[in-house]
């Protein structure tokens, strides 16, 4: 039976404020990515977040990501591959000890923002956290970009590797992401968005912003959780994938 | 056979900032305790840290602190024991990241600077700290100051408890130390410092700075690496311990 | 002809996370104070901030924080006088610098949270935070809790100081605030909260939580942009105040 | 009758770590750039290092750098020239506020390691930089790579600029630094670096690495005070310019 993930990225409040419909969007996922105090989270909300997904069922990752809580990890920093590696097992590591404290695994690993963005595209970066991961648990699912580096250093490490497809995005004919500085970057048609990724479960493949058929894997979708409308969103698309019959269940899940 | 550990804080280089000689205090202790990237360290150094102590084969362990690198951990900061937890849990997931990378067990975990101090008066704080430890993992060694408020609530949550002896400080008549705001709250004469480390270990008792006799534990001593004549301070108290045939091995060995 | 000032909180936001109704509060008040960074606010919110109250004609002030915003500078932090100074300076600095860019005068600086409290109660620490102000310019307005240590230490260091009023706390007979600790530190009835507010400018006076008439200054009154309900309770309080004839006006004029 | 600055960055300590032989640099020098607490420095550490320089009656200047103290501000950051601007004006502003404290001028800025680098081949980022400086203060003096975008963008808004030199580093034929991926970056013969800088300083020329006799600025160079060597290099520096009858003055001073 054909089956995808729904991930979304939780825990990001810190401190005194607050981000993300954190209690709303638990029931609608699978699987969440917990961010590690680093670009967002601090031990306090990563505390509750954790208790939140143990006591929902579901999956609980680390979400790490580059060390600017100001920038909110999504400005690029030059660090090096040493760097890449030593700031995901730190964070790595101190979610899992939440992770422990609550009795729950740690199922899985996805990168934030432009960790995760620049991962896809740098290989030796990509083979530094892909080992940071590795030495830390090689029974852990790695979430990468679908056909980037990252996938490929998560394999080549010898980790399981969920694949993940982005629902409101264009991809180039190439499989990549079309990029946000352009015009046609993000789908607006929200029906076609939500029928593209029942397809792209079952055949595997989607068209291109050319109109070219392109195959691509599609084991987790990220959704969000920020706003009414977000939210709306991921229950549109669980309501199409259960009528097409696919089963939602944590990619960590083999 | 008589027994004792000597521990020394390492790791506490921050980014460009080095502190502390580490590769020289290393051969000279049983138990070394990494700082976690709060007060003071940072991924790199966490992992460089690890691997220096694994090569040299003593016990690791994790020096939580409070989160004021401006600081080092010395102000003091109003943490409720729930931050205090998550804080303390947080740090000793990150630090146990890279002992698991090196192939090392995360031995023991000693609090820094004013967590330290606070936790060993405050019941309520130390219940928390303890807790953290123990939810992480309970076979790990808790390091507390010998008496005090930490060392009870480590035993109270099920850890095994190494108390913490400190060669250069008087102690008063409760067995706490003579507070750094007077005049006497140090041992100037080095000789009768060394004495006295071999006397506590053997009879599990020393003079108060009143001449009162009085018991206390010495599991494990602290000694430092800040600069050469805390090096050479170490290696007396090493010679005095041979010569007395006091055998040193970590604490968290049972 | 009586007047008053009202003040405001501002800038709180950091990065990703957005704290406070800015937009809507500003046309409330006669002064705002901004977030320098510590406990809260970044440079460009800081620059936005600055840029939206100078637009509006109202005065600008600094509001330095402990160093610590996963606490948002409500935790107290033992800094010592001298760190104080320094932090305050630094911060006062900061903004200054924004409202220089923009064509306006930094007139008032208000401490922000338990620096707030803290040299609201400790004299030496007081006086370390108006010498920091005065150093930096004599010609700022103090904004200090009414008939507290920093009021008294701005005074001693040559500064003008606004006394600040809270419209919803109860006060003691000596006129300090009932403490959060106690049920009785907030005022729920806010019809009495705003007829005290008009009261206490016009004769100088309220009645303490048992009775007592007490005098007390208020040059100034605090109110909250967070909510819905924050904003109606300054309405009410802008038209009191107007009804009973009190002029609005920085207290930072002269 | 020639003249010259000799700069050094100082202040760059950060609470508990120590960096740099300030005290011993200092008399060596004409003009200082100070830390601001971004990439290093704290408020404790830059208030003793104006007093310092103060007192010295050296020129003082700021030093602002990205928001790295993990990376000492030497990892490129992707900051927009929105978050440059209001970067840079900030810490502008908060160490101007030590200098107003300490009665001396703010007389001129520096930007730090890669903001430096950055600023200095990129258009739109130098403009942000050197906007911030001049709607500080028009009169202050901004110190840029002789022939790079920021001394270009410094003297399009208004200000007047100071060309930095390099006393141990090959240039290009185009004029600019030989980068340190390359193995001829530095120069080695430290006689060679000090008969370069008389002769730059005299005729406004050196030889590029290829041979090439090419025209640069050298308004201020740059010495380090890091450790015994870097002290020896500056004293040698000193004596030729003195043997040579070059003047050295603070190139704020016109």
């Amino acid at each position: 039976m054909a089956r995808v993930d729904l991930n979304s990225d939780l825990g990001e409040s810190f401190g005194r404020y607050t981000l993300g419909l954190d209690e709303q969007v638990i029931p609608l996922v699978t699987s969440v990515n917990v961010a590690c105090g680093m670009h967002a989270g601090d031990p306090v909300v990563m505390r509750r977040t954790v208790k939140l997904a143990a006591e929902a069922g579901i999956a609980v990752g680390a979400h790490p990501g580059y060390p600017d809580l100001q920038g909110f990890g999504r400005r690029n920093m030059a660090l090096s591959p040493d760097e890449g590696y030593a700031y995901v097992l730190y964070q790595v590591g101190a979610l899992a000890a939440f992770c422990r404290a609550e009795g729950v695994k740690l199922a899985h690993v996805k990168p934030h923002g432009q960790l995760y963005n620049r991962a896809a595209v740098d290989g030796p970066f990509a083979q530094a956290i892909a080992q940071a991961v590795a030495d830390f648990n090689p029974d852990i699912t790695l979430v990468a970009l679908a056909g980037g580096e990252l996938a490929r250093a998560g394999k080549a490490a010898g980790l399981h590797v969920a694949q993940e497809f982005f629902a409101d995005r264009n991809y180039t004919d190439e499989g990549t992401l079309v990029s946000r500085t352009q015009d046609n970057a993000t789908i607006t048609d929200e029906d076609f968005a939500v029928a593209r990724v029942v397809r792209v479960i079952q055949e595997g493949s989607i068209e291109s912003i050319t109109g070219k058929t392109i195959d691509i894997a599609a084991d987790t979708i990220c959704v969000h959780g920020d706003n009414a409308h977000a939210l709306e969103f991921a229950r549109d698309i669980r309501r199409a994938l259960t009528e097409a019959g696919i089963e939602m269940r944590p990619a960590s899940e083999r």
